[in-house]
């Protein structure tokens, strides 16, 4: 399935809607294309109705908000519902700043997302309205650990059910629920969080994935999880092999993305998700 | 005398004065160091015409559009035809939405081009006012191939005797045109188009030889057409020799520039203009 | 006591807060990463305050300044002062319009900055509130020479003086200043200025070194110009090995931090500062 997930996308070639943060935008736009598909960027608030109407996905990015784009964010969103394309939320930084906690309160009332993905300070700050987000990094008291597994995972559902999202949590494991079901992937490496745009990426990468995939989110952004853990794995291997640094990993990254196949994506995923239905 | 043109940017060093969008911003400004020109990006309505004044050509890219660099754009463009700089249009997805059409619009009514670059869809769309663009990316249906060549060079030539601008459109086959004459170039790789800002990149060269050879636009616009195939097929070389992938590509294609000689210019170069005039 | 200010950046891993150009932003955040520290990017009026209010240090970058980021600029910075934040200031480009010689006037006048940092040109109109800045370079009749250079000192540190700041000039020789001492580092390689950002990178690096060692500005600025050149010498010796181009080496300069230690830093650094007190 996940294969077939993956393979749809370059196949269909779908065209993806992005208003976000202009410190990571190029990385996501190339991110997308190494996917398969095609990303616009668009933010103005006398066009965003258009574009987002001839793509096939949005993906609203909150990481540097201000007035004129929280604007055309409503509007696209509310468009994209109402074409019933997938919206995707990525709360950057949510919890740091009222602006950013009110902005997404505001997009979590105004639109249905149908994937939201963040790490488990923003997801959290989101679910609670606080939360003690530490800048754009994960608070380490509130990480994904063996001991707090169930209760992340109850939490992530719960928050399913009330929003109508596929709830993403990353962090050293990755966790993808709906309300019924819960996935947890093992890919990945902490490298990625020496590098800006890891987050965002990912969310551009699982915003690929669901326009190709619409009426099956949850597995969607499952393989969208996976195929990033798995290209930060082959990425990072390149780097000490090379004797690199970050930011040839950043490259490698992308690099490994658009050389994805699906042996590889078998081989090296690590889904456990039959285990926790 | 591509050669000459391609020296020309180098040792006179110009300036490029660029608004243009934050996706691929950043590239297009290391791609102007990589021809030996100095970019400048400066898009505040408080500055433009000051910044413009002490540049050598001006770049305009409507691929992030707001209210407030659209203002911009006019009163740039219009200090530059004033000094006679030349001034360089790329209509990023115009016809996507009509805020890109009729800014499109305003733009060609308001300043003199010197040049304008777009894929085929974009330019027909500049031309009627309408067109089929999908997203940023140019529609199969309207493609240069070479049934259609003599009636795509006669749109060319038509278009750049009604704006005064020299017409690149750009495709697996590359057309220069003025009124008078036009140039195929068959260089470049279908990956280029696997890359976010391969256009822009290859319009901010185009103004930086245009800054450099300002009186002999039409061959200064095939020359930096034809550095950007040259090395976009270069980068590929490398990226397959190193089992590498598009973000590598990417960085290829700018060091390819960076590094671009007369020697590799003339071997490699694929202009076939002679029998078209 | 320099190995000592760079290690404190990763093992205090402080917040950096940044209201910087969309032209470099992606790399000055990439370069806070990879020195260890993390970057937070946010400019709206709405969030500046209470962004930096949870940082350790603050970067104001003036490369692509518009009415909504100027008044950003002054809140965080006030806020800043009044927690004793170090607050860096690279004023990019000042002297090529009247609003970047305004802003950056305005700006000395209503925030007290840590750190100045700017090419010579730069420097010199910051402090006459005129120059011959042309674009973003330098003018080359301004440049540090032998000839110069007792001039240039004393030209800094009466600047110091009169702006409480520590400042930074940088060119072939980079000069760091107070009112009482002078550093010369002769670290570094004519390549960074075919890159765009080197300038918007190394005053990055130091809002890091500084937000780490807020005690000790003077040796932080010259810690962070330091690593910068070393990394740079350490880039282009990569660049030539690999054959590779300009683009290579801005990736293998961001590379260069993140592998940074000790030993390279005391072995290659070249600070001339006891021979100028």
């Amino acid at each position: 399935m996940y294969e077939q997930m993956w393979m749809n996308v370059s196949t269909k070639a779908p065209l993806v809607h992005n208003i976000t943060n202009y410190v990571t935008v190029n990385d996501c736009a190339n991110i997308i294309l190494a996917c398969g598909a095609s990303p616009i960027m668009a933010d103005d608030i006398r066009e965003v109705e258009e574009i987002t109407t001839i793509c096939n996905s949005l993906v609203i990015n909150i990481g540097t908000l201000n007035e004129r784009t929280i604007e055309s964010m409503v509007l696209a969103g509310k468009k994209a519902n109402e074409l019933s394309h997938p919206v995707i939320l990525d709360p950057v930084g949510v919890g740091a700043s009222k602006l950013r906690t009110d902005t997404a309160t505001q997009l979590l009332k105004e639109i249905k997302f149908s994937v939201i993905r963040g790490n488990i300070s923003e997801i959290k700050t989101l679910s609670k309205g606080t939360g003690n987000t530490k800048g754009v990094d994960a608070d380490f008291t509130e990480r994904l650990t063996d001991s707090n597994q169930q209760e992340v995972i109850a939490f992530a559902k719960d928050l399913s059910k009330r929003t109508g999202a596929v709830i993403v949590i990353t962090g050293a494991t990755d966790l993808v629920a709906d309300e019924n079901e819960a996935y947890l992937i093992r890919n990945g490496h902490p490298i990625m969080s020496k590098i800006t745009g890891s987050g965002c990426m990912l969310t551009a990468v699982i915003g690929a994935v669901c326009a190709a995939n619409p009426t099956n989110l949850l597995e969607a952004a499952v393989t969208g999880v996976t195929i990033m853990g798995i290209s930060g794995e082959l990425a990072y291997e390149k780097m000490i092999k090379d004797q690199a640094g970050t930011s040839s990993f950043k490259m490698y990254l992308i690099d490994a993305i658009s050389i994805m196949d699906t042996e590889k994506l078998m081989s090296r995923a690590k889904i456990n998700g039959n285990t926790l239905k």
